[in-house]
């Protein structure tokens, strides 16, 4: 497998083409941004950790028969993914309330659901990612209801996934967003990354963040974090391995 | 029926009990406001318009098997209605793109919906009335999934029946936003009023707005627009009778 042209330079992963047309490779880039962007910081060793904390969790979720774009690790920083077309929707899991979601309804940080809530969010930097419902989504031509049934049910199984993997190191799986695009066959495909950029995770024995919170509230560096949360779980995997 | 206590006094009826616990009372009151509130005029003859306009509105959906809370009108600015408890949620539905919609998606004002849009709003000053999505409402315990799927059936069910009323008199419906209360009974009832401060109306052979669009856009006197639907209205019921 060969690197080949720089297809698009995001906010956290540089993402190049391959000599095979199916696949793309993704650099996970030392920066962190939050607000869209507006605060952005060049942040050494952050792409490592994001990249195998990643590449960790689609592996672990393969196991439970959840598929992903993901294929495997080429780098520390590096890894390749099946080229999917990205459905233009962040998919959003809440277990606990926690960011806009308290302000914008008043609750309690941490509040319990009674049951997992799923938001969808169009992607577009230009609107700056507004929240969208079924109706709009469908009424905009974004995806089908059949498609977003199905984000649905996937979001949902890759929670009650997550949440069984992160209970396992002490970690409380508090939200996350996913993406999801289409693969060349044109099935839904779990796809992106899923890392402390893009989940908020909270350890049990401390009750800290280990996640982006710690950037994006300006509570110092988020390293330790992440680095916390990638050791847990690779201390987990040898003791498996150990047992298996 | 006898006029009784202040119950509650809105931004567009001052509603009161009566000697009947099941009915109350409302006057529609001489006054306009926008951004929840915040932009707030008197306007004298306001009340009598809405008043008789919303009436009119009730007594046709239940020609058309369409129940509502309205019995009957009582003065040029007061009707009784059944007492309901309101369900916290504002059910809007869009035919064509029109207010914060437009911007919030960059869509072409009057863009027409392949299909009618349904969005639900929380009713809650404090907290702004935020757009809200069925996973949330269900997970703050506001209604259940069954309530949710009888608010939008009966919200597009009131939008094809009006679509209908309107082109009748040659305005077309742009969006309107209904509430929906639980009865002493507890079945869902449609409520509160439909007046040109609850749609957006426009004039097929003007293209003028009709509605409060023309005082949250600062376009001038509210007054000649929602006396044109009124007069409209209640030519097209004198058309009905004479041949009736
Ligand atoms: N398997 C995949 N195939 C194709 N594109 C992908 C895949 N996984 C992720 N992407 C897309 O590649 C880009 C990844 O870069 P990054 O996460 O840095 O983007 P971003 O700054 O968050 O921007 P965006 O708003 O586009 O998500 C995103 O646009 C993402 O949707
Ligand atoms: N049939 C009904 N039974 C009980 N309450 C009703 C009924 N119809 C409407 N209401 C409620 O009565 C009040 C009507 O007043 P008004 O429309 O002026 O309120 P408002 O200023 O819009 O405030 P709110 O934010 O409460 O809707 C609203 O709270 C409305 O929900
Ligand atoms: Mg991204
Ligand atoms: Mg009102």
């Amino acid at each position: 497998m060969k690197k080949a042209a720089l297809l698009y330079e995001g906010k956290a992963k540089k993402m190049y083409a391959t000599d095979d047309e199916q696949v793309v490779w993704a650099e996970y880039i030392d920066q962190a941004t939050a607000l869209n962007g507006a605060k952005k910081v060049a942040i050494a060793h952050k792409g490592t950790l994001n990249n195998q904390i990643s590449g960790h969790i689609f592996n672990y979720l393969k196991t439970q028969g959840i598929e992903s774009a993901f294929i495997q690790q080429m780098s520390e920083t590096e890894q390749i993914m099946k080229k999917v077309q990205i459905i233009p929707l962040e998919t959003v899991v809440r277990n606990l309330a926690s960011g806009h979601f308290e302000t914008k309804f008043n609750v309690a940080h941490l509040m319990k659901f009674k049951q997992p809530i799923v938001e969808f969010y169009y992607k577009s930097d230009a609107l700056d990612d507004p929240f969208i419902n079924d109706a709009q989504i469908v009424a905009l031509d974004i995806a089908t209801p059949a498609q977003i049934a199905e984000l649905k049910q996937k979001a949902l199984t890759v929670n009650t996934a997550l949440k069984q993997f992160f209970a396992d190191i002490d970690i409380t799986l508090v939200d996350f967003k996913l993406e999801f695009g289409l693969d060349f066959e044109g099935n839904i495909l779990l796809a992106d990354e899923i890392s402390p950029d893009t989940a908020r995770l909270i350890d049990q024995k401390t009750g800290k963040s280990l996640d982006k919170d710690v950037f994006r509230k300006g509570l110092g560096d988020l390293r330790p974090g992440y680095e916390e949360v990638l050791k847990r779980i690779e201390d987990k995997e040898r003791a498996i391995n150990v047992l298996g």
